[in-house]
């Protein structure tokens, strides 16, 4: 994976962030060291995915109060808390945002004793261990779904849920990148996920850039690829899961999932623990974001419609529990009845 | 349906043709008074659709002998002949051409006892009854599809089976322009139909010039929709329907044939009886066009992926007859068991 695209980096105290806007056609890195400016690259998708905008948001949280007046911890702590709100307004979905900013606004309470300068460090520190985990539970995810899956099968996926979503591996990719180490051959097929084409710009491209067998094909061809006995196993990520199981991902998962169901072939979600969010009941909680008509109507900035087209621009779904046939976290794969067993990997795990 | 685009008009003795290779981003009409010139413009597919070229190539011909002399009805052949030949080279593939012309040339040759002023008459009477006659079997169609709906309706439709590949109504669309005549109101949402996106340059463009309400989605979100309760009934046209039901139509269909199933939409297919071609025993006998990857890869010059991926792009899908509610044509609404039924349809009227 030699020429594996880096999606996030810390350097020179500034974070890195590949410009996912502009593949394949571009390979732009970005320089940040604002909390304003990184929520802005989280708004407009320069950086992407659950994953990778959890790991964002750390570093972001980081570089809004690395300045910070060093007086009291009060004062510190109103700058943490505005920067941390702030920064989850950048989007309203994926729940590792949140999680990434509780987690770092924590471990500054945790250590409210230290000098605010030495507070500082600390953050930057949990930053860069929620970056590493990231890598290390990907893996994890990896070598689980592996076990579910054969050399030569043939793997269809929606959207990217890849490295470049994530920091490294990704989590529905884990498996064809560790397949691949394994000298296991998958035949992919990528969806190219209309409206925003994450599946031809950003998961063929890494993934042909590993030197991966992959297939691109539109949304609406996912229906005869399965059809045609080409695919073997469906494998997705998520932007939230629910307590019963149900999964919020890139719009179009749903769709998938019920052909799936129809060829009777296995729909896995792949997912790090911190993506299953307990306190969310079902689908019906999770809230969906609409986004900008231009999406959909204007490619390149040419119209495929008339301007004041009416659109209906969901960006995700939701795929009930029904349709999946395994979660599979790093802690290890969940089956039905998703209830009990989501709790059952919490509890047997904290 | 006053601003309704209007994809062929014969008009001062003029043939005028709404140019489709410029929508949606502009309307603009198009005079013809020759042959030679119609030829370039189904060549360039200023008009396309095979109904819509049938009588485009009728109303060439009859361009081609309007100013003949008058002199002998051999020398008259002569012309028709040469001026039929050179429109036959137009495109290749759309059967309506051909029987259009051939159609012309029969009328005169049976009515080769009248004076040549008044053959032209005839032959221009016979392009205005092709024309005629196929807005007549779109009414049809729209009426017995009409039965099967109610107002207020959420329609879903994929690709355009709409009037800019016929006359008037189209054949998907027809119920939704005589709907629309009568004070009903559906809410119609139209897939964008990758790769060629047909569904918003040209179905949303049509039914929003008539003052339909229609919202445009990408494939993908065909399933959300549908599990938001906002389709009561799915309808799309066909490129050949096999003596068993299967329908072949464009890809995505199959796809959208599922969905309905798994939420217990109805799926209808409207076609005009020549589509339907018993000679073709099954979908598994259709052959299936494989087009260029460019078409999925590259939007307007734009590269979506890099140069040299992997493409598979059907250009149709086979829809099984069992997820299939009706077939309804011109003559009548045909319903499982196929194979009995559509024969049924030939055998009671022709």
């Amino acid at each position: 994976m030699s020429d594996q695209l880096l999606t996030i980096e810390w350097k020179n105290n500034k974070l890195v962030l590949l410009d996912q806007t502009v593949l394949p056609n571009e390979i732009i890195y970005k320089e940040y060291d604002s909390a304003e400016s990184v929520w802005e690259a989280i708004r407009t998708m320069v950086v992407r995915g659950a994953p990778a905008i959890g790991v964002t948001a750390a570093y972001g949280l980081y570089l809004g109060i690395k300045d910070a007046p060093e007086s009291s911890f009060e004062d510190f702590r109103k700058t943490l808390k505005e920067k941390s709100e702030l920064l989850a307004t950048s989007r309203p979905t994926a729940v590792n945002l949140f999680w990434a900013l509780e987690r770092m606004e924590n471990i500054a309470e945790t250590n409210k004793g230290l000098p605010v300068a030495a507070l500082k460090e600390t953050l930057l520190k949990e930053a860069k261990a929620i970056h590493k985990e990231d890598e290390e539970i990907n893996r994890k995810i990896g070598e689980n779904l592996l076990s579910l899956l054969e050399d030569g099968m043939g793997i269809l996926t929606h959207c990217n849920a890849g490295s470049l979503a994530t920091t490294k591996y990704g989590t529905a990719t884990a498996p064809i990148y560790l397949a691949k180490e394994r000298g296991w051959n998958f035949k992919v097929y990528s969806d190219e996920t209309r409206p925003r084409l994450q599946g031809s710009t950003l998961t063929a491209l890494e993934l042909q850039k590993a030197g991966i067998d992959v297939t691109i094909i539109t949304d609406s061809m996912a229906g005869v690829v399965m059809s045609q006995n080409k695919i073997d196993a469906i494998i997705v990520g998520a932007d939230r899961v629910a307590a019963n199981g149900d999964v919020a991902n890139k719009v179009g998962t749903l769709g998938v999932s019920i052909l799936a169901k129809y060829y009777n072939i296995p729909f896995y979600v792949a997912v790090p623990t911190p993506t299953i969010d307990l306190k969310t009941k079902s689908g019906k909680d999770i809230p969906i974001e609409e986004r900008d008509p231009e999406e959909v109507i204007n490619l390149f900035g040419k119209w495929t419609a008339l301007k004041d087209s009416k659109v209906y621009n969901p960006a995700f779904d939701i795929t009930p529990a029904e349709n999946i046939t395994a979660i599979v976290t790093e802690k290890g794969i969940v089956r039905a009845p998703y209830r009990e067993n989501l709790l059952k990997i919490f509890n047997d795990f904290y």
